[in-house]
């Protein structure tokens, strides 16, 4: 185009940072680009200083992260076995409880929480009855503690006891002492991760524990286990994004294990309810997935100088997130309520606060990270159309340093899911990882009421970047 | 925008037809929209004449195809059974060989269809070995028939006797009178269906016929049979065309099953045999939906006054198509090759013309009219990018009258698969029905080398209006 005719046609305005120029100009019919742009860190001096600072550390930070993706890219998840969780976990011989999110007392816990010790209890043999056990987890004889710290994780209430039976991924690329656990998911409805504990749930406990745990485990022993970042990868490709939807890898699942799981069952109709119980809930592979993301990320902790997130999880309380850098230290935060769609005659004042190791997956790429593959789950979650669900991804690559090319998204043209949430990128745009979630009643025995979208807390970034810097020798 | 910016701003031109135009402006820096257009029924005189003629009877074709897509739509496909073909169609107790396309005697037979015929026989016990089979078959001492006839399809060579298993979908819209029949899928490799007929191929037959058939029919019959049409949108959603992809819908199938097929098994082993078959072969599903699609189309058929195709098929030496108004009578010309991409060895000096019942798909909108729901297909058939499978699926739905809302594509914001192919628009457009189909060896015994794309010839087309105008008493 000549120059002349950028004289001759009429002007356009490209507009940054605050929208109101744009709206007046727009309504008098100027073409306006905007440009969503907002101040570094906030506008936050203090944090936008120690950022500036932090550049002096650059090509160390940057070498760090570099190793920290190239151990994430290593992985080689596979589930090898499922076996009772006091097997994987010693510490679970005793009394016990895990549960998800940071470490928390009694007194702090939120409702579907308790409701989910509670049933625990009694399903261990420990109380008679749900009010003796709430009694005896409220007196100080149960013992509370993060399922991360035991490399396990757990969705909602992620509450882990020793008999359960527990998913067994291991790390191909590090062996046996880098495998990650995971209870199995008791698929829809009242179920103890969303705070239920009725008969109904322990039965189920019961069953997983008695029959379906042993088949699955014995299954996976005589095929030699499963490869699980493939399945993902086909996942990814029809429309599953791992954390709210597993539709495709579920099947995935069941269609690797079925044959196995008949010729291992110990009779027809033990394996017939084994594959009715896989084939009813297109969430089973959940709780696969999140064991693999552990998997994944336990080789990422502690590198010095590295700046990513190891873990992010929710105890329904408090939102908390791990650092490369500085190892086992949890920075916390309130954990907010997610906003989302319910489910017919509830709202989000029934809502709890979000909850749940489940974030573990948005760590890795998958999850609200990986929303462009799957248009579905953003209309579930509340996102919007199949382009807002694009948006979400893009808008999580700003802060991720990289894209994991094992995992590519069809809809970007096979762009890798953006992963490696570096800190202080979080600090300097100012966006929060978005988490695909589903959502628990606050009240015990209640169970899901809706699905949405929760945000990490900036909080938790902020004090983590202080943690950070000083680990490099900066100060505030 | 003012109107003086108008002519304020350079020329941009809109070329319709022709493209040398076009072209010349493009060169010289000029900014062209090139509109593709051709002249209706591509210019031929006696063809456009035809078309306005029918235009006297536009109420009453327009009544008669709405009636037939009503029909369509109304249709509730479910897999009920599998049984021997010869229960199935009972002229198959005789020595008769069912092939795909339209009628063909041994003589002008292709080399993979003789290569399965032979194999068949051999199969069916009416020659020792595969040359007495060929002297047999040229003997004329076997019928030949299409599947079509007896409301069977069959994929590539279609080949279906007696003792073959056939998967049995019945409409339940109109009850056990409209069921329609396909064998069950081997496989990839050395199979039948491509002309292969080695101790291999036949070994399979044998297992399918003695334990797979058996075992699926009594799994279906326990449990009330199979829905049909839900799966299929679900496997829309997951990536499928539910031609030459079948994943998603396969996955699903196997999880609907898998549970009744662990228990109606007569063993552990025979049970997990059965589900290691459907779990390797990402086109179990394609025989299903081929079933399903024949048992849509069948009450289509013989409809006055309806201009829509009901079949398309080839024998691998002529396509055909049927057209409801002209009920049984088929409309045939020579057989086109594939464009496509070849499996690595093999060229398109290797492939067979266009082989196969399976365009019975792309009759209800599945396959290249649902393109755009599979970018991975549109790929593995060298149609290119996403944005070209979208492009597939638009081209196809100038030619169908209707939209199928049970089966939205997501990438099309929801919008039905194309269906309803109208004889008249073809004739108008120009735009040959697409097929996404597997390519063929050209020799017997070979198997498949490649995958693409194969149009319907325009002459099918043109023969078909003539006898379509002449049932209206319309004549050239």
């Amino acid at each position: 185009m000549p120059a002349s005719s950028l004289l001759a046609a009429p002007p356009r305005v490209l507009n940054i940072g605050l929208e109101g120029f744009a709206r007046e100009l727009a309504a008098r019919g100027v073409a306006v680009v905007q440009v969503d742009w907002r101040p570094p860190a906030g506008g936050r001096r203090e944090l936008a200083a120690l950022l500036a600072a932090l550049g002096r550390h650059e090509r160390r930070i940057a070498r760090a992260n570099a190793e920290a993706l190239r151990r994430m890219f290593a992985a080689v998840p596979v589930l090898v076995d499922v076996v009772p969780a006091a097997q994987a976990i010693p510490a679970l011989r005793r009394r016990v409880v895990l549960h998800a999110g940071p470490p928390i007392d009694w007194a702090r816990m939120c409702g579907p929480l308790r409701g989910a010790i509670a049933g625990a209890i009694v399903f261990e043999g420990w109380a008679p009855d749900l009010r003796a056990a709430a009694r005896l987890a409220a007196s100080g004889a149960i013992e509370f503690q993060p399922n991360h710290r035991f490399a396990a994780v757990g969705p909602m209430t992620g509450v882990t006891t020793g008999s359960m039976p527990v998913l067994v991924v291991e790390n191909r690329a590090k062996g046996a002492r880098n495998r990650a656990y995971c209870t199995i998911n008791e698929g829809l409805g009242k179920v103890l991760r969303f705070g239920a504990n009725d008969a109904s749930v322990l039965e189920r406990l019961a069953w997983l524990r008695d029959e379906f745990g042993p088949a699955l485990g014995a299954a996976l022993r005589a095929g030699g286990g499963l490869e699980l970042a493939p399945l993902v990868a086909r996942g990814l490709a029809m429309g599953d994004e791992m954390h709210q939807r597993n539709v495709a890898c579920s099947a995935l699942f069941l269609r690797a294990l079925a044959p196995r799981l008949a010729s291992a069952a110990r009779a027809p109709q033990a394996a017939a309810r084994a594959l009715a119980f896989i084939a009813g809930n297109e969430q089973f592979f959940l709780n696969v997935g999140m064991a693999m993301a552990k998997a994944i990320m336990d080789p990422v902790c502690g590198i010095e100088g590295c700046s990513l997130v190891t873990a992010m999880c929710r105890n329904g309380t408090e939102f908390a997130i791990r650092v490369s850098a500085t190892g086992e230290a949890w920075f916390v935060a309130p954990a907010e309520r997610p906003q989302g769609l319910y489910f017919a005659g509830y709202s989000e004042k029934d809502a709890n606060p979000d909850m749940g190791d489940s974030a573990i997956l948005e760590t890795v790429g998958l999850g609200a990270f990986a929303m462009a593959a799957s248009p579905a789950v953003a209309g579930f979650v509340g996102a919007g159309s199949a382009a807002d669900a694009t948006r979400y991804t893009r808008s999580m690559s700003e802060i991720a340093i990289g894209r994991n090319a094992r995992w590519p998204i069809p809809a970007l043209d096979m762009a890798g899911v953006p992963c490696g949430i570096d800190i202080r990128r979080v600090i300097e745009t100012g966006i929060a990882p978005a988490i695909n979630t589903g959502i628990a009643h606050r009240e015990a025995g209640v169970g899901q009421v809706g699905a949405g979208i929760a945000r990490a807390p900036l909080a938790c970034f902020e004090k983590a970047l202080v943690a950070f810097a000083r680990s490099l020798g900066v100060r505030p």
